[in-house]
């Protein structure tokens, strides 16, 4: 019977020839989502076939390039051949629903950017030393003979050898020894301007559960996610997101820059980001039963306060003119130095940024798309969160911009509002008695309403022009409404989506939506619509010049075109010219944790990108005002 | 009337012409230690002239080459000119006695091996940087302006700049901006295997202070010993000595390494030796009003051990064979990574060791001989402490070896035995009617017996025939001789030293020399003559093939060489060939702090030294029972 092995977690199984590979990872007790029931369409439960060769009939749902990397859709492939080495490409331990900013879209959407096989270089690389054992009267120390042991293998001179390393080599040396005529060490290291530097020693029993696996942060003002990838096959074996947990000391950019004005406050900052992180890495590392200190490589992507944040470097003149940041590339700190829980030598890796609000996160981001190609193409990059960035480019010319949409499409400044996760409302539909319907991520009970969910709603709203084209309601006299104060004490009423239960133990309020929910909201939308079309119109282009949009964002998993458009949030083009990535941030970082190669490419993308400051543009405060309408004051620009 | 100014006190006096310099000196409130009261005759109160002329007659005091270097005698240097600016060269601030092994002798003894002026280079140095102020949209981080700041004033690519520093480097620049068109400040740098590594960045207003002191330590297995350096001038302005914590941890290495085989005890041994010098350092900084972090330059020398227990590093293979540390050669790591309290990003020079037991103190002291220059001549240099350590050669050939003296030099294994400081017996006289006289270091109350008070205790029982050559009294029927036990409870007479006063509120004990701490001294001096023995008879020399013996060693402040020789711990050989270093330890610290260039010679003396091991030679212990006796078995040799 042919055996089955999934890889990363290395179960085997025996199942008959013409098995599903679905069927058998089920019978092993490997899980791969598979977002439409096994029927074949939606091409999200992709695994990898490392070795060995299934039946699969393609049907135009994936890309030759994907098929020709071994790529299938776990539903619709079927075991042919005798052994067959299977890759998971993402297991997310049943946790689906509430991590589904990780890696689901991540191949699809990109792959031909993606490093493959041959790009990944762990960064922090091993080598095996054989070191002979100490002879009386060779005059040559623990720290000589690894030395020389290193010089002979890397062919380097003077490799600098951390503190701590040296205290623990006279007992990894005899630990190792064997016969008394040679020890045999794993050593870690990398390379930092064009110097060799120790990451770690062990002795060699240890060796090779090192180095395998490394971690890929995106660090957001609200949201923080983190993976932990396997840097031999690029497979994200767990992700997670958590709250930053400095979002006690102020929810945007501006007011965290505001709370790090005393000293003791930058360092609280400081030590809730880092507090955030390790708590993510830590529990990371236990599910999958790996030792942090173990983990060389982190690759993060922040927005430039964030970045300033996380180093303990004052943020305040990022927000006072001329909005200098301290630091753009940071060279290569380690992570002990930055207070992060992995191996303390091992190097951090920050993707640069290339202003006060383009940051490391838009130049991860950017590597998603084909803005890091040699492309001709024009393109559009939108990031859409408390802080909206945009890049627009190709590979002459490349502008990038940012402005203040504030935390509405997270659900910051909405009455309900929440994060995309379990039990939001992520998508709105009203029927022809205007009887409104909410589905909520995980199928759970409704808690409060995500960005995604707001989109939907408000422009199915408009549809049934229960609100006008200025977000108000047409007619508030019926039961579904309640009237609420807003913070001006004005009139506000707000429309109930869900109510609460019958049963007197239930604690939860009615979920509504207020107009000045919907005003803020509108505020966003408009902040971001007013940026993009001020950027277009500032190089001379038109929507039409467009050849593709990318839209990221943590505002929930899938953006509605039709919602987006309907409100006026994104350029009116067809779909197709449409790609939605998800957290690209995090998937910039991904790349860089498994390749130097990526690494250069956001360094060279980085130096291209030329930084538009929308506050010093005249036109922007009549675009932003055009914009705060459904569609847009120029409707005809929707048409 | 002349002006006179004191350096580095910048103390100012006006003084008529024709005044005496050390007139001039008590009217300025500036104190230099007069040992032979102003006869002129001990030239040990060397100042030296910076600027202006003195009226001094040297008759043949002083050697032309001192002379040259503007060396005077301050009690018979004259005012004759109209303005003078003269350095003191070692300013005890009255503390003379106490710390005497300083630098007293530094001057005389090797003037031609110190440092010249030219020589000096701070090690650490610092650069002023204008940086231009950041303009609107010039895309360049702080960061970005520092570093080209430095790369354009030092002609470098990629400085390594430390993550605290960045930390700072916002408020800093900001701090010293002026008219906002461009910023000072002043970097402080180092080289570290041909790169650039900061260690500092002050605002031009601060820069002044910055950079002008080094500390030279000496980490004894018992003492301790610092001197804060002026860098710009090589004087020393304060140095000080104090036990060696650890001391509570075993009083010798071999103790020392067996305590640190848990590793909570390796840690309390790194914290007690770090804590001893960083009070040295704080209470130098602190009667000097210099800030300890804006001390940029520390150079230590210690023996092998004392190394590792400082770096935390396992020092057990030290005493197992095949006796490897784990390092000869440290390489610059930074203070804040040692735990020494100074500016935490500033190098560390430890000086190489070449042995388990030929460390960095032997190194550092032979700085101090001409095996330090390319001299033909043959020398012998012999550090004589809890272990002896012997090096011989010349610009051909140079051997070095170990033995271990025990602590007797030291005042240790004696019953009253003590460190050389206030209050120890320090030589002792006895006249024509057998009454013996002592004399205390700052001629204070009597409080117990240094190492250079036993030598000379001993050679003039020995001379007057109240012990005879096995080191046992003739005849104990007097008041003089109480009966002790000694730890094999036989009979162990003592011979009182100093009644206890009459007054009954003297709570003081009779100072008493036993049998058995004349036969503890015996074997630390035969350890070391019978080392001195077997080392010239291994290559084929004898004691008249020496040019020069240099004598270095805690155990006193001057070595009376006709006592050495009475009791045979040197060798037999006439007055002018012996020098008399002191803490040579110290005194090639001092160097090292001073200058790249001693750094590169001590390199290069370590290179050149071959491990001699003892415990290997067939005939050592041949000839160490023959040095039992005083002076030797073989009484002949001292003929």
């Amino acid at each position: 019977m042919p055996t089955i092995k999934f890889m990363p977690s290395q179960k085997i199984v025996e199942v008959p020839k013409g098995t599903s590979l679905f069927e058998a990872g089920k019978q092993a007790g490997v899980s791969v989502s598979t977002p439409c029931g096994c029927k074949g369409i939606c091409g999200k439960c992709l695994v990898k076939i490392v070795s060995g060769q299934v039946d699969f009939e393609n049907e135009g749902l994936l890309s030759q390039k994907l098929l020709s990397q071994g790529y299938v859709p776990v539903c619709k492939a079927v075991v042919s051949d005798s052994a067959l080495e299977v890759l998971i490409l993402s297991d997310l331990s049943g946790e689906k629903g509430k991590f589904d900013d990780s890696s689901d879209d991540l191949l699809l959407v990109s792959s031909e950017l993606l490093p493959e096989n041959k790009d990944f270089d762990f960064i922090c690389k091993s080598v095996n030393l054989e070191i002979s054992a100490p002879s009386y009267g060779d005059g040559l120390s623990d720290y000589d003979r690894l030395v020389s042991s290193l010089q002979k293998n890397l062919n380097i001179t003077n490799p600098e050898i951390p503190l701590d390393l040296l205290q623990k080599l006279p007992n990894i040396l005899r630990e190792s020894e064997k016969n008394n005529t040679k020890s045999n060490i794993t050593a870690v290291y990398y390379n930092k301007s064009a110097k060799i530097v120790l990451a770690d020693i062990v002795s060699e029993s240890n060796g090779e559960d090192l180095n395998r696996f490394g971690i890929a942060v995106d660090i957001g003002t609200t949201t923080v996610a983190i993976q932990l990838v396997n840097l031999e096959n690029g497979s994200i074996i767990y992700s997670k997101t958590a709250y930053n947990e400095q979002i006690k000391c102020g929810l945007d950019v501006i007011s965290r820059i505001n709370y790090a004005r005393k000293p003791e406050h930058l360092a609280e900052l400081k030590d809730k980001i880092t507090s955030t992180i390790n708590a993510l890495i830590i529990e990371s590392a236990k599910k999958q039963d790996i030792d942090p200190l173990k983990i060389f490589n982190i690759a993060i992507s922040a927005n430039t306060t964030m970045v300033h944040l996380l180093l303990g470097i004052v943020p305040e003149y990022i927000r006072l003119d001329p909005y200098t940041p301290a630091v753009y590339s940071v060279e290569l700190y380690t992570a002990g130095s930055i207070g992060l829980s992995i191996c303390p030598n091992a190097p951090v890796y920050i993707a640069p940024s290339v202003g006060s609000y383009v940051g490391a996160d838009i130049t991860a981001g950017a590597l998603c798309t084909s803005l890091a190609c040699e492309d001709e193409d024009i393109c559009l990059f939108i990031d859409i969160g408390t802080n909206g960035e945009i890049l627009l480019g190709n590979n002459e010319f490349l502008l990038g911009c940012a402005c203040s949409a504030g935390p509405a499409f997270e659900g910051g400044g909405i009455t309900h509002g929440m994060r995309a996760s379990n039990g939001a409302i992520e998508r709105v539909e009203i029927d022809e008695s205007k009887n409104i319907k909410c589905f909520t991520i995980g199928n759970s009970a409704p808690v409060g309403i995500c960005g995604s969910g707001i989109i939907s709603l408000i422009a199915a709203l408009f549809r049934y022009n229960i609100i006008d084209a200025a977000g108000k309601f047409t007619n508030t006299d019926s039961d579904n409404y309640v009237s609420t104060n807003n913070s001006h004490s004005s009139k506000n009423p707000a429309l109930i989506l869900t109510k609460r239960g019958n049963n007197s133990n239930d604690i939860s309020e009615d979920i509504t939506l207020s107009e000045s929910d919907i005003d803020n909201f509108l505020r966003a939308k408009a902040a971001i619509f007013s940026a993009i079309s001020l950027m277009l119109n500032n190089i001379g282009l038109e929507f039409a010049d467009l050849s593709r949009v990318y839209v990221s964002g943590g505002f929930g998993r899938y953006l509605n075109l039709d919602d987006a458009k309907t409100i006026g949030l994104i350029p009116p083009l067809d779909h197709d010219k449409f790609t939605f990535l998800g957290n690209s941030s995090l998937m910039g970082s991904y790349m860089t944790v498994l390749s130097q190669k990526h690494r250069d490419k956001i360094t060279q993308l980085a130096q291209r990108i030329t930084y538009l400051d929308l506050s010093t543009e005249p036109k922007y405060m009549d675009e932003y005002m055009a914009a705060l309408f459904i569609p847009h004051t120029n409707s005809s620009l929707f048409m």
